[in-house]
């Protein structure tokens, strides 16, 4: 205003701020701004990237003077090849191009500008067009500019006191790895005419009401711990955001938030986001996967070349092939197809969509299973061994009988003879025969699971629990993460946990393990795990719930829910940690709710920590919904439509039918004293001593005593 | 001549014979050639790399006239910056540089001409210089010219029948990486000098007696085998020439015979090339390890970065630093600290060498020891591991317990102990206290080694026996070497072996291991090791001998001797297997000679295979000469000069006082059946099953019935 940019590091701020609304999808932001010349404005912004139309995002803006008229103008981009902020060398952030983008096409049209580029190698062709509709005083004057990266619209205007200018800008987007320039051009154009046609107020009704929908099938709450609750449906509606509209592409590990890893997609979408998806927003699960399913020829080859059968699909990738180059990790990290295989397996359980086991489902299965037979070996005495493979824990590698490794291979193996069995006409076209499928059950019940009798825990891999320990108490706090400061030579062969593996083993294959197993190898692993990943709170927060250790569960919790609301790894500026985020939720219905869902039925054993009141959620559990609240002293289960359902409570059978809320007491549970974590590893206490909430380290509350 | 160049590729050969001669030190090369114009000349050439005069080497080349006389020019050069022919993209040969060396300063003065350059990046100064005497017909015309990277002296004459023209060229150099342009052209001014006051025949006579009293001390007689003997001649020649003058500085694995490895020296050097230098020139191995002890700086700052005490020697290196990148070999092989330690432990025992020990042994085995204590760990039982390195074998890696690593650490642990209590003053410079050689004693005493109690066989490392065992049916004949047709992942999760590793410390480490242990671990390994590396037969044939398969061993030695006189590798282009051949010399005497020293003092256990008659050998023992002579019922050791020294034969102690030959009969031993080795990987066959002795597959002689 007045040529002095509107930009709040100078002048001075009377009010800022910005609220997410979860329940419209709007961003908005409240600005009162006041210039270094001392003139005064309000700004308020609203913007949302559409859920139902799938290419179309929309900003309204709106500025109006406080006090004294001003003149101001609102510049409105579209902006290719802008200039990143360097990269800090940390290898988890992203590597930044220069100018990745080629111009192909440039149009502006009054106040509607599209542009198409193509990346520079892979030849990706990205369009993306805006339109404005302005209103304001009658003197207003537009203009547009076009370079061959930028299209600017710039509105001026002078703004006498009770006057205001707003600008709605609609923009379009999409891209293409095959189409032509004018197939994308026309494609943009005509998205932006879908916007322009529902308008802002029609893109805001239509938004609020595919999140009403969302919430009434998704939302947890959280009675006692507001941050909390909080924190669960930010995951909630990011995750969301990241895999709505996913339609058979992968979801990547920062989603669309951030440049962090890439925009690769690991593992951890299987195994952390595909859970959140599949009991709330289904569909999206079934794309994430119908993606794997498209990239089967890659993994086919890449199983072929190593000499194995099957699929070896990629540790990390974005379009299939292998994007990682340290063996190590991307090689032996086997463990992603049963990690393919079990999302399969839990989408079909919770919603039995048979179209998606037949097409899809079945030859994952199939496919991933052949890789295991091939992969591991009988020895002499008939047991089943995968060697030299490596596990989710990123400081082990190449190790021989990785437990996660196994106990999800053999889930896959049967899996897969299952399905097979299930559906003879795919087994036929997979030219799966009875003797493969014996194959597959032989292998998967004569599998080897390492066990250290004399510490009575199970080996996170063959020989992991003769390992010498991490010197945890000669490691100085600032030497974490510790893949940053020490060599991964050393860290493999010392027992020294990045992430939980074993821990994560017996949440996903929880019936391999008894109770007293459960509660031995907890607490051997937490004083072993360093959390330098951030797979790892939720994780811990649903063994430490199943072992009785409340009071921990909810401390990691937190540390899973607050990791980006806090900052707690000073690294969001990279992007969001989807994973983390969705563990929250895992934390809720798999810890303190007790779900159970790997196994095809469902089971619940809720406790809740001191620190909750009250949880309920809605999921989806064999194509039906149902709700749950768990208080401290007793469980509601209601089943909302459908067949009659069993479930387990506690170890009891359930039976449910539809309409008919069942209640049922939460037996008592003797306290146990709380694991040890590697010194300085300990995760925030979220309760002080004298019971009452405290926020995490990096809150802007005051730390309490007991912290 | 007569303009046409003297190319035996073109024209015709009449003859061309090039010998070796072992006892002179010359190669001699007679050729009569006819060129493509039909004229015949005859070309006489000796040269000799001279080991008196430490930088001197000449050459003596005589043309005459076969029929007609003819015009000729001999063209006499000094080449920098020469075009080498492209790699093959084999790992194992050298990367080729273009234009490595900068030209510094060059300069001629009638027939002489010295040229000085530099290494493009390393900054080493490197000069040579040439002189000429010339003898011919009174009308020779002598011409030279000078570039910035080449030196030539043209001699033209008539060569009337009868006569001859005779040229003489000494060639002298130097290098440093220190000193001055103008020091490094006078050192080269000054040994060319040198070389022109002794003359040819003063080379050639000082050669002569270098050799003689080499050969007095070094010999090794074989009777039965005419192609072994010289073999085993041309080994101890080869590795005379690469050890002999090294003058602390490092022997490369293909000493200076060709670019493969680049000029690196490995652990082999150790292992392999120094027990026979300590047995024939120890003068030179103690060389070898003052360079180790030279590098001290470099491996204590590795052994500091990597958060461990002591030494960390690099695997690969020219300089002291570690040139190999892949860490799974480079930074995991940990064994190089112990093999330098058992080379010093070897070198004190065959020589007494006080000042060696003091100034020199003890420094290097406290600085490893103290690897090896900070490396391993305690477990709850008291048993001292070393996890997560790699063994000799480089088909496995990053594996707990390798016996080999083990066993030379315990020995490495134990000799420095021993050393710091014998030379106080110098382990207090080191800082040794009581407490830390206890340690040392208590880690080795309580060494862990993993045995299969199943199978009756050591595990070459823990697990290893419980592993897959490699495809060898299914793996065809042209996809050796393994490791350029397989990924290593696979290699190293597999029961597949490159080289001797368990083999090689049942030699190294002989008393770790009883008769039977040896007997079983000798075929269970067998049948694994593929020999993909040229360190393999050698260790073998040693091991095969001690078991009692003595035409197993003699099969081994046959492959051992010939790897480069028969090629065997197809990459003897790439530079001699200097490893390999001195493993000829340890076949001889330490598989049919049965002798180990490791342990400090000599034993012998001798059995000749059948297709030899007689093996006789000088070595020395606590500094003084023995003779030993082995005919296939009885043995006979006389000690040449010195105090009494104690013995064993086949178990038995044996006095021997000096001057008075002492014969032992040799005890009859029962036949067992022959080892077997993964199908199509068998040594050939060095005699044939009527018992007449065969040529290996590449040699000149028609293969035989039973090869």
């Amino acid at each position: 205003m007045n040529d002095e940019p509107f930009d709040v590091r100078y002048g001075s701020l009377r009010s800022h701020e910005r609220v997410l609304d979860f329940r419209s999808g709007l961003l908005t932001r409240h600005v009162e701004w006041v210039s270094p010349a001392n003139e005064a404005v309000r700004v308020v912004s609203q913007r949302l990237v559409s859920f139902s139309h799938r290419a179309v995002a929309a900003i309204m803006y709106e500025v109006a003077p406080v006090g004294a008229g001003i003149q101001v103008s609102v510049q409105s981009e579209l902006l290719a090849n802008e200039q990143l902020p360097p990269s800090d060398g940390d290898p988890r952030a992203a590597a930044v191009l220069e100018h990745p983008l080629v111009a192909e096409y440039q149009h502006h049209d009054r106040l509607a500008v599209a542009l198409v580029h193509r990346t520079q190698h892979s030849g990706l062709r990205v369009g993306a067009a805006m339109d404005h509709v302005i209103d304001g005083p009658s003197d207003l004057r537009t203009d547009s500019r076009l370079t061959h990266d930028a299209g600017i619209v710039t509105v001026a205007t002078m703004l006498e006191p009770g006057q205001r200018l707003r600008l709605v800008k609609f923009v379009a987007y999409g891209w293409s790895g095959v189409r032509s320039l004018e197939a994308v051009r026309d494609q943009v154009w005509a998205a932006l005419s879908s916007a322009r046609q529902a308008g802002w107020d029609g893109l805001v009704t239509a938004q609020r009401d595919y999140l009403a929908e969302f919430w009434d099938r998704a939302d947890v709450q959280v009675d006692g711990d507001a941050e909390i609750q909080q924190a669960v449906r930010f995951a909630l509606f990011h995750v969301l955001q990241a895999g709505a509209r996913g339609e058979d592409r992968p979801i990547p590990a920062k989603g669309l938030t951030g440049p962090g890893y890439d925009g690769h997609t690991f593992w951890d979408t299987e195994m952390f986001v595909l859970p959140l998806l599949t009991f709330t927003a289904p569909d999206a699960a079934a794309s994430a996967l119908r993606w794997r399913q498209k990239t089967l020829p890659a993994a086919l080859q890449r199983a072929a070349e190593l000499g194995f059968a099957g699929a070896a699909f990629p540790w990390r990738t974005i379009d299939g092939q292998e994007s990682s180059g340290y063996w190590p990790a991307s090689l032996a990290a086997f463990h992603i197809n049963a990690d393919i295989a079990t999302a399969c397996t839990r989408y079909i359980a919770a919603t039995r969509d048979a179209n998606f086991e037949r097409d899809t489902g079945v030859e994952l299965l199939v496919q991933t299973a052949r890789l295991w037979r091939s992969l591991g070996h009988h020895d002499a005495d008939g047991r089943f061994h995968i060697d030299g493979v490596t596990g989710p824990d990123e400081y082990s590698a190449i190790a021989d009988d990785n437990v996660y490794t196994n106990l999800m291979a053999q889930h896959n193996l049967l899996a897969a003879a299952d399905a097979a069995e299930r559906y003879p006409d795919r087994a036929r076209d997979l030219a799966v025969d009875s003797e493969e499928a014996a194959a597959w059950r032989d292998a998967a019940t004569a599998m080897f699971v390492p066990y250290d009798d004399a510490l009575g825990v199970h080996q996170q891999a063959a020989g992991f629990t003769g390992h010498q320990v991490w010197d945890f108490a000669g490691t100085p706090a600032d030497h974490y993460p510790l893949l940053l400061h020490y060599p991964y030579f050393d860290l493999y062969r010392k027992q020294v946990v990045k992430q939980p593996d074993l821990v994560l083993a017996m949440q996903t294959c929880a019936d391999a393990f008894t109770a007293e197993q459960k509660a031995r190898n907890f607490d051997y692993y937490e004083a072993l795990t360093v959390r330098d990943s951030s797979l790892s709170a939720g994780t811990q927060a649903v063994l430490a719930a199943e072992v009785g250790e409340l009071d921990l569960a909810f401390d990691y919790l937190g540390e899973a829910a607050l990791i980006d609301l806090d900052d707690l790894e000073h690294n969001t500026r990279d992007g969001l940690h989807l994973a983390s985020l969705a563990s929250t939720y895992v934390a809720l219905i798999a810890g303190f709710g007790g779900a159970r869902y790997e196994s095809g039925g469902v089971r619940f054993a809720p406790r809740l920590p001191d620190g909750l009141s009250r949880l309920a959620f809605t999921i989806v559990v064999q194509s039906r919904r149902l709700r749950v609240e768990f208080q401290h002293k007793s469980a509601s289960y209601l089943l909302v439509e459908g067949d009659p359902l069993e479930l387990s409570h506690h170890g009891a059978p359930v039976t449910l039918t539809a309409g008919k809320p069942s209640k049922h007491p939460i037996p008592a549970m003797t306290p146990r004293p709380r694991a040890k974590q590697p010194a300085g590893r300990e995760p925030a206490r979220r309760r002080a001593a004298d019971g009452t909430a405290v926020g995490t380290t990096a809150s802007s509350e005051p730390p309490q005593a007991g912290q």
